[in-house]
C-alpha cells in the first residue's frame, strides 16, 4: 500500500509517520511507500522497509496537488491545516489553507480519474460544534461552529462526504478530540492549558490553571488520536453511507479529574506545581467547547480511544520522558 | 434603501422584484434603488417610484461581484444558483456557481470595508437535509445533504454564518420548503410532478404523478416564499446569534392532501386529469426528503408562510390565470 500524509511536519502527522513506520503496515495491509508533504520541509525518519519520500508542498497550488496525487496513493491523510488561533486572527490564512487547500487536494484527486478511488481520511475536529450544547452530544446534533476553524474543517467535512457519495474518493472525516498531552512547548492556544497542567508538573515545572477545575472537555492522548487516524484508514466504511463525518470516542474529563489522574501518577509535589490564575477570556472560550459525546456509531464501527487520563500520562512518559518523571515524591 | 437581488432573472427573483416595487418598501424601510442581477440578462419591470438599474453578471468573476457590492446595497438577497438536477450532473458547474459563487459574493462584501455590513439574505434549501429523517425535523437536527446541490447549499450557509458572526455581514440563510405551485411549463426536476398535478390540471391539462399519493413533503407557494425572503431583510437578526440557518414554517402535505384541495377548489373534473404513472427513480428521490420541520425558531422571529394548499391554490389562481380557472365543474 502507497500512503500520503498532507501536514507531515505537524505533531500528529510525525508520530502518524512513526506508527506507520514501526509497522510497515495499516492494520493487514503492508506499506511500502509514504510520501510525505508539508509547508514546513518534513524531516523523513529512518527505515529498512518503507520507501519514504517527502516535498515542500502549499496545497493551495493545484498542480503541487496534482504532483501529489498522480502517483494514486491508496490512502491519503489530510492534516494539512491553519490552527484555530491562526484562523480566528487571519481569515484569508484559514479560507485558502483549511478551506481552499481541502478543495484542492479533493479536485486533484478527481483529476487523476481512471477508476482512482483513494481512502481519505480527513482530520476535522470538535471545533465543528459551538453552544449551545446538551451535556453529551448524539450522533444527530447539528454543527454550529463558533470559530472560523471550526466553519473551514465543516467546509471539508462536506466535501468529503459529497465527493464520497459521488464515488469520487472513499472518504472518512475524523472529528478528533481536543489531544492532551500535547508534547513540546507551551502554546498560546486557549486549549493548551489542558495539555500543560500535566506536561509542564510532569517535567518538573509550574503551570498556570486559568479555569475552574470543574471545567469539562472532550479528549484524547496523542497515541489515541493517531489510532483513529490508522483505523480511519482500514475500516469498512460501508456503515458510513453517505454520512462521512464521524464524532469520535474520548475521554469526557474535567480539570479535576485531570489533576487527580496526575496525582496518582506523580504524586502531589507534581500537583502543587499547578497554579491557579483565572483568566476571563480563556473561560469564555472553553466554555463553549463540547463536554462529552455519544459516539454510537465510532464505536459500532470499532473506533476507540484512550478511556483514562491515567492511560494518557503513562504513554506520556514513555514516548516523552523516556520513562522517567523528572519530578517524583518517591525520588 | 438600496437592495441588490442576485439570480433576478429567476423564478422567485421576478417576484420577489414584483413584491418590492409594489410595496415601493420592505417593511417599514422605503425602497429607493433596486439593482437586478443574473446571467440571464434581468427584464427590468416599470416602476414609479423606484429606481431599477439590471446588469447581466457572472459571480464567479470577483471584479464583477466587487462591482455589484461598491454601491454598498443595505440588503442583498442572493438567489443566484445552479438547481439541484443541474448540480449533481455537471459536479463543477455546481461547485464554480453554487460555492464559488457565494464566496465571491460574500468576499466582495468584505472588500468593501468602511464598517460596510449588510443584510445578506440567502435562499438556501431543505435539500441540505438527506436520510435518515425523523418524522418531524427540531431545529437541531444536523443537516447531511444527499445531493450536491444540497452540500453546496450547506456550505454557503456555513460561510454565512461566519462572516456574520465576524461582523462582516448581518446574514440569514433561508432553508426554503418546496416551491408548490411553481408557473410556468413543467420541468424535469423530480420535484416537478408536486407543481404539476395541481398547476396543469388548474390550466385543464393532464398531469401525471409518480409517487403514491401518501407521499408526505414540505412546501411554501411562491407568496409564502417571497414573504419568507421579505421578512429576512428586516427581521432583527439578534436572536440568532452565531446559528444564521433557518428552518422555515410551511405546510406538511401529502399528495392526498394537495389533490383534495385541488378537488374543493377546481373539483373532480380537475382531479380526473392526475393520472398515475409510478416512477420508481423519482419515488426513491422523494422518499429521502423531508416530510415535516419543527420550525420553532424561524416561528418565534415572526416568519409565516402559507396554512394550506387551498389559500396556495387560490393564490396561484389570482397571481397566474387571471382569476379564473378554465377547467371548473360549474362552467
Amino acid at each position: 500500500m502507497q500512503i500520503l500524509i498532507t501536514g507531515a511536519a505537524g505533531m500528529i502527522g510525525r508520530k502518524l509517520t512513526d506508527a506507520i513506520l514501526q509497522a510497515q503496515a495499516i492494520g493487514d495491509h503492508p506499506v511500502k511507500a509514504l510520501h510525505l508533504a508539508d509547508v514546513i520541509p518534513p524531516v523523513p525518519p529512518a527505515s529498512d522497509g518503507v520507501k519514504i519520500t517527502t516535498s515542500t508542498t502549499d496545497l493551495t497550488d493545484p498542480d503541487a496537488a496534482r504532483v501529489l496525487t498522480a502517483s494514486r496513493p491508496d490512502v491519503i491523510f489530510h492534516l494539512a491545516a491553519v490552527v484555530s488561533g491562526q484562523a480566528e486572527t487571519n481569515l484569508d490564512l484559514g479560507l485558502s489553507v483549511n478551506l481552499d487547500g481541502t478543495r484542492t487536494i479533493l479536485d486533484a484527486i478527481r483529476s487523476v480519474g481512471a477508476g482512482y478511488c483513494p481512502r481519505f481520511v480527513f482530520a476535522s475536529s470538535l471545533a465543528v460544534f459551538g453552544t449551545p450544547l446538551p451535556d453529551v452530544i448524539p450522533d444527530d446534533f447539528a454543527p454550529n461552529p463558533r470559530t472560523s476553524y471550526g466553519a473551514q474543517k465543516l467546509i471539508g467535512e462536506i466535501l468529503v462526504s459529497d465527493f464520497s457519495r459521488r464515488g469520487l474518493l472513499d472518504g472518512i472525516s475524523l472529528r478528533l478530540p481536543t489531544i492532551s498531552i500535547r508534547p513540546g512547548a507551551p502554546n498560546a492556544a486557549a486549549s493548551g492549558f489542558f495539555s500543560g497542567i500535566l506536561r509542564e508538573p510532569l517535567a518538573g515545572l509550574p503551570a498556570a490553571l486559568p479555569v475552574d477545575p470543574q471545567t469539562r472537555h472532550w479528549f484524547a492522548g496523542p497515541r489515541g488520536a493517531v489510532g483513529l487516524l490508522l483505523h480511519a484508514a482500514c475500516v469498512d466504511t460501508a456503515p458510513l453511507g453517505h454520512k462521512r463525518a464521524l464524532n469520535l470516542p474520548g475521554i469526557s474529563a474535567t480539570v479535576a479529574d485531570q489533576i487527580a489522574a496526575l496525582e496518582r501518577v506523580a504524586g502531589p509535589r507534581a500537583v502543587a506545581l499547578i497554579q491557579p490564575q483565572p483568566d476571563a477570556l480563556v473561560k469564555d472560550i472553553v466554555s463553549a467547547w463540547p463536554r462529552a459525546f455519544a459516539p454510537t456509531r465510532a464505536l459500532s464501527m470499532g473506533f476507540t480511544a484512550e478511556t483514562s487520563f491515567d492511560q494518557i500520562i503513562a504513554a506520556h512518559i514513555e514516548d516523552e520522558l523516556g520513562g522517567k518523571i523528572p519530578l517524583h515524591d518517591t525520588e
